[in-house]
């Protein structure tokens, strides 16, 4: 059996995130066939996806910012045990589009509550398991949103509505985050044209699944 | 206005506690009007009602216990900011059937995931409002399961399938709990007969009523 890798692509609103993995995706599928698992939270597991339904309503709910932030976690528990785990176990290179930074900067970051309280309960959540490769695609707030405004012609969800202050928070925890967990967390900036980001993340890649041995 | 109190029912099943509650309540009723609140997690708020529906379904889905866990403690949170915090801030006597103490018990010692982590997620949605008086209604888990079994005539829901040997954790993280907070928790056997549980019950609760002063 190989040596299973865990790598993690996160950004805020608009970084292009999810088409640069949509990119990479059709590359590495046919190199790596059932090797590779690329997934996203809340992950297409029943339990996670009606938590989502709750996180985003089609009117405001009146939803408090830590409940909210427990329901994210839940729903990363459950992902984690129903997809990122078994896929681990078999061996496999699972890239998750979102995971426990994300909810460091969103709602630590941005609602404010605090990077450590987040970081407290999502513990509880992932028991230890962190990635072992985090892509962080950075961009401005202003850029990133005027991109999802662009590509979404007006159907916003809840999130894109905060302002954006809230979107700066966001970028500076992950800016913060990714300056003490270096090793971890590499940084592309992803202002550049689309295919320099795929350029970049490729290699990143690249660089680390060169280094996965078989394992016992 | 008056001081607020915050006063929660605990036990296992069948303690008998919604019992005594619903007793109390046709009694206080008459003599303290809306100054008194009672609720029970999670609360008729939308958004703990879709969570419960979550923990509740029809059949097995899966459900990973830290998720449970999670799901429960963001239930509790909500219902604390939708019906909790309102009345407490408007001098009333709220009395919750179930609070904290059901996850410590339940998720910690019942599902084994230990007190101290489940102490650690709910202190994130509780924020500090601990109860001013926490009355404990004690039965051995056999006693409690028999009743359960006897009044619903089959009809289970999915922790009553659960082994006697977590209801005996449960029943063990209680009274340990009880120990450890003897100020804050005050037990009564509820293996007497029910008017004699009413009665001490109504003796705490005239206790604490009597503590009541005016506030600024």
């Amino acid at each position: 059996m190989t040596q299973p890798l865990f790598i993690t692509f996160e950004g805020p609103e608009g970084a292009g995130k999810t088409s640069v993995l949509q990119a990479l995706i059709a590359e590495l599928k046919p190199l790596l066939g059932d090797d590779l698992v690329t997934t996203r939270e809340p992950g297409g597991n029943p339990i996670s996806e009606a938590i989502r339904a709750i996180l985003q309503p089609e009117e405001d709910n009146g939803m408090d910012d830590r409940t909210e932030a427990l329901l994210y976690t839940a729903a990363r528990r459950q992902h984690l045990v129903s997809v990122v785990l078994p896929a681990l176990a078999a061996g496999k290179i699972v890239i998750s589009d979102r995971y426990v930074d994300s909810s460091l900067a969103y709602q630590g970051g941005g609602r404010g509550l605090g990077v450590d309280n987040i970081w407290q309960i999502n513990q509880f959540a992932i028991d230890g398991l962190m990635p072992d490769l985090t892509i962080y695609f950075d961009v401005p707030a202003e850029v990133g949103l005027a991109r999802v405004m662009a590509n979404r012609q007006g159907k916003i969800d809840r999130l894109d509505k905060e302002d954006l202050s809230f979107h700066k928070k966001v970028r500076e925890t992950y800016l913060s985050l990714q300056s003490d967990f270096s090793d971890r967390i590499k940084i592309i900036d992803a202002t550049q044209p689309l295919t320099e980001v795929i350029a970049a993340t490729r290699t990143l890649l690249f660089e680390i699944m060169a280094t996965r041995k078989e394992s016992l």
